[in-house]
């Protein structure tokens, strides 16, 4: 069942622990096929090393387990509101990668301040709000979703494919799981640059709105010219 | 004699360069056999690559070498101070990691900003007072674990794996070697998180009291439903 | 045609990757050839791990591809203005290497004041201005390059083989592709140092003119004796 | 001629670029057989990739090559001043080193917070003073080695290993080249801590002096009792 998406979401989170965004198990990729509704996901803490095809689980939006002998992530609920909240996306990846999440534990955005960030994200990368009390020893996990899709209620999911959690990391996703992943590298240069210029500048302002779109739309849609085409 | 658990405690070792968190012959992890009381620990200042199970050293918990032809460790009388007085510890670990030992030197304690430091430690990691002349020049290595165990006096040692010990560097501790290992390369994360949110935002406060719970509880004790179980 | 230049831009291209100063297809480096008047350069959007020289895309200095299947990197009209103004230079480099990026996005310059510094760029590494709303909505490319040209009106492009450009990235340059590689890692070097050594001492100035000099030209000029010669 | 310290050397050498202490031909090593007074010393801009025992050059204490064919690194008179000055010293070591060189330029001297500096280094690494226009102009690498002795007028260069010149770098010393990488390797980490124990306690004090003597102290002298013996 899902042979193809199931491998797509194992070659996605193996790249976690290649570009070093990960840790032990921590971390995980899911992968959507929007004509079944049904979602392909990493097992819970199970390490790299040992992952294959098979031990991803297939979940539907109900967080029903469809096929699969582990548990899936104990994230499952947070990457299936999102699912159900972004149309266009078919890939989601979590991490505690090492710059994201020190944005995300001071509990401050990422402006976008360079071209790098202009490249892969269309403006300020969020961060969430604290969650209530009532949300956390709730449904946790799927209230997780909910803030996330309540900080982009003004804000386009598929031209910033990311936010930072408060005191917890970043989420990003895109069109596939691997370009997901690409996005959660990108993340990670975005924020380690914009900690060193600010520290260099506490007074640095955002990109001007002109750069933002060149860089964006340059890569992005339907006039743009990066790449081989 | 105890072939398995020094087979384990070589391992463990051997896991700190791998992790990088020492150079050289820095560093030593022990694991210790309850039902006799011995504790195997690595030898003093031998290079990791030459290191062999027989290499380990076997002394008794009055510091006494039991079995071994080389020195032990010379923090060997602060891991026997730690064993005696955290019954449920079955491994320690102790290096100078870059970014835990920099919180040492500062003499600054990691407060839990981030669900990373929740999932692992249940509050924050305390670093000691600055020890007494009588202390450092009467028997060092023994007060040096009389004043981790006094600062753990209204903590819980189980809960709260690791102490940044001042102007020295960490020790952490587990049900196994190897997961007193695994405790260290966290504790390396926290560090290199909570300095940097500290740098964007000085005035940052402790997580929510509920989100520390949460994530703590959903991977330790009874209700945890991290993994697979 | 030109086959031992497209080599030299290949190999050099390749270096990026080798000193971590690009993720996935970021950067670029071109060669000239000035007995035609013939640029080589890296194709836009195409992976480290495939390229080859046949890949290499050549153009002459109207923009026009001359020979290349690929379209040329989206750069290229930065790199044509820089081979027209900048005569001695015949390789050129744009990363968004992570150091110098963050000065680049801070708008701060690197001044000189240390050694390192001094055995490479004959003083400050200027950072240019803002780019206006018609450079950026125009010609953006070429602007760029353009911007760079004012920015070393009073200063000597062979002596400060480098620049960074506000809110993006650095451009370097040199006698060949290679040499042009060889700075950009340099100057990685050089804004780590100089980064931390400002978070030190936030009142640092510049070194004395006389360091400056004798470090410059025990390395450069017909004075130099640095080096096997 | 001396084929065994020849050996040595290069094999130190070799461990700069092993242990990230340099990049391209930066970085030099030397070792002194004090029966003949002859110093062995890399070659000036040679490649470590390319290096061999043959191409070490061999100096006598004027600064005279003795044997080699290759021009010996330009910093030898450096070298040759610290040998006639510190009578007990059998190696020394030169790099720009990424964060022992960030204090260097700061003008900064790393005081000892933490028991990794205790255990290499007796009390406060020094910082050199400015040079004077003369002396830069003058006999330049000389010069060099006389501000370092200069500095150690009031210090002991045989517990105090090192010296952050100003402007410029990190130089250490041992009583074999090998234990000269060794102490470069350490500083590094050393200056890593201190750099950020600095950062999170700007009003950081000196450790006691009585851990400061029992670091070293355990690990050096008559009464150490670290490591086998």
């Amino acid at each position: 069942m899902l042979e193809q998406l199931r491998q797509q979401v194992l070659e996605a989170n193996l790249l976690l622990p290649k570009f070093g965004l990960v840790q032990f198990t921590w971390g995980n990729v899911s992968g959507i096929d929007r004509a079944s509704g049904l979602v392909v996901i990493k097992p819970s803490g199970v390490k790299y090393e040992a992952l294959t095809a098979e031990d991803m689980v297939i979940v539907d939006l109900d967080g029903k387990t469809i096929e699969g002998k582990l548990n899936p992530s104990s994230d499952t609920p947070t990457h299936i509101e999102l699912y159900k909240a972004f149309p266009n996306i078919g890939g989601i990846v979590h991490t505690h990668s090492r710059w994201a999440t020190s944005f995300a534990q001071a509990g401050k955005p990422i402006e976008p301040t360079g071209t790098t960030h202009a490249d892969y994200f269309y403006g300020t990368i969020p961060c969430t709000r604290h969650m209530t009390s009532a949300e956390i020893t709730g449904n946790y996990e799927m209230e997780t979703g909910k803030v996330i899709i309540e900080t982009f209620l003004s804000l386009d999911p598929d031209s910033i494919p990311a936010v930072l959690f408060q005191n917890h990391g970043p989420f990003s996703w895109g069109k596939t799981p691997e370009k997901a992943v690409e996005t959660a590298v990108v993340l990670e240069e975005v924020a380690f640059m914009q900690y060193h210029a600010l520290m260099l500048n506490s007074g640095l302002l955002p990109m001007q709105k002109e750069l933002l779109d060149k860089h964006f739309l340059r890569k992005h849609g339907k006039n743009a010219y990066y790449g081989q085409r």
